[in-house]
């Protein structure tokens, strides 16, 4: 008789730079593996090799990159990231904790206005095979808020940190929106929280996931 | 009295390697540089310095990618190239001869039988808002002679180079296939004829557009 597989938990955190995304994945990965479970934490872009050259281009290429191509980029480092990483760690019972993913990609350019949203969704679906995150955590965060702790942190601004302020506070009006449209999805927690205080707000949230038998 | 804007003219080479494309583009640049045009050459991938940098991350990458991810990355050297090279200089009244455009990524992509032909010409489409080509030259070759071709060159195979016949065979009929579905855009030459019979081919077929008054 063979133990049931266990079942993989594909978990995303979003939000803004600067929101504390990484201090509740390093929580959450904490907490996960003290519950015996073997977690992969990754990020997009630059999850996998090929991700790096990708993150390269676009972080720091001298030129101009259009629109369109630059999504395109992201969308190849997510193809590659999520067939080569995530699928096969969930596939083995893995928790994969990854630091943005589709909604991401959809706030950030979207809220450019220069590409639709939904195409960006398109794409994203594609290069990914529809892969859906079974639980997404929003740190949602006043983008003057977030700002502040970024100058704190005294870090190298890369290209897209340096957008102004307004181009944030849309950003931050498109995680809501996606939020609020998958529900189900969705656990949306306030940013300007202790951290010690937001992490319990995940777990409780994640734990029905993580204990429910396999599907 | 200004003079009427001259009009641009798309024109795309495609065929396998080997077919004699290169030969073609010169000799057509040659053609159209006496009639007192102004022609841009350039090619897929790589035709940008962005391109070459996603060219290189393809050709040569030590690890696997995907197909998705590699069809998007092409998607996006193609917008790149499209938005900063081809669409300024046919807006200037000038020729692009370009060697290799979406026909080649649905002949090659589709015909590896991983992704679907359709999917990839839609992700090109969106990729270069839809510019389509005023003529595209089908240098059709069969896949032996080609081969032959290619090995007395003595070049050294690239990756695409290095598949094997079976695989030429398939692209070879997909793109008689795309070609029989777009009369209106194709000339299909024999490339077992002649280069100079091939060139007067394909003036005879691009002349009327040339010289027709700007639509």
């Amino acid at each position: 008789m063979t133990e049931p597989a266990r079942r993989g938990l594909f978990v995303t955190i979003e939000g803004g730079d600067g929101a504390g995304k990484s201090t509740q994945a390093a929580l959450l990965e904490e907490w996960l593996i003290e519950a015996g479970r073997t977690v992969v934490r990754t990020r997009e872009p630059g999850g996998t090799d090929f991700g790096l050259e990708v993150r390269e281009i676009v972080l720091h290429s001298r030129g101009h990159i259009t629109a369109r191509a630059e999504a395109l980029l992201y969308a190849a480092d997510r193809a590659q990231h999520i067939a080569t990483k995530v699928r096969p760690a969930l596939e083995r019972g893995e928790v994969v904790i990854q630091d943005r993913y589709i909604d991401s990609s959809v706030a950030y350019q979207g809220a450019g206005r220069v590409l639709d949203g939904s195409e960006i969704r398109r794409l994203s679906e594609w290069a990914t095979e529809d892969l859906r995150p079974d639980l997404t955590i929003l740190i949602d965060l006043d983008e003057d808020l977030a700002r502040q702790r970024l100058n704190n942190a005294e870090k190298r601004f890369d290209r897209l940190e340096a957008e102004k302020n307004d181009f944030h506070r849309r950003v931050r009006e498109s995680f809501l929106s996606i939020a609020s449209s998958e529900p189900d999805r969705f656990v949306v927690v306030d940013g300007a929280l202790p951290a010690g205080e937001i992490s319990t707000l995940i777990r409780a949230r994640l734990a029905p996931l993580l204990f429910s038998p396999a599907g």
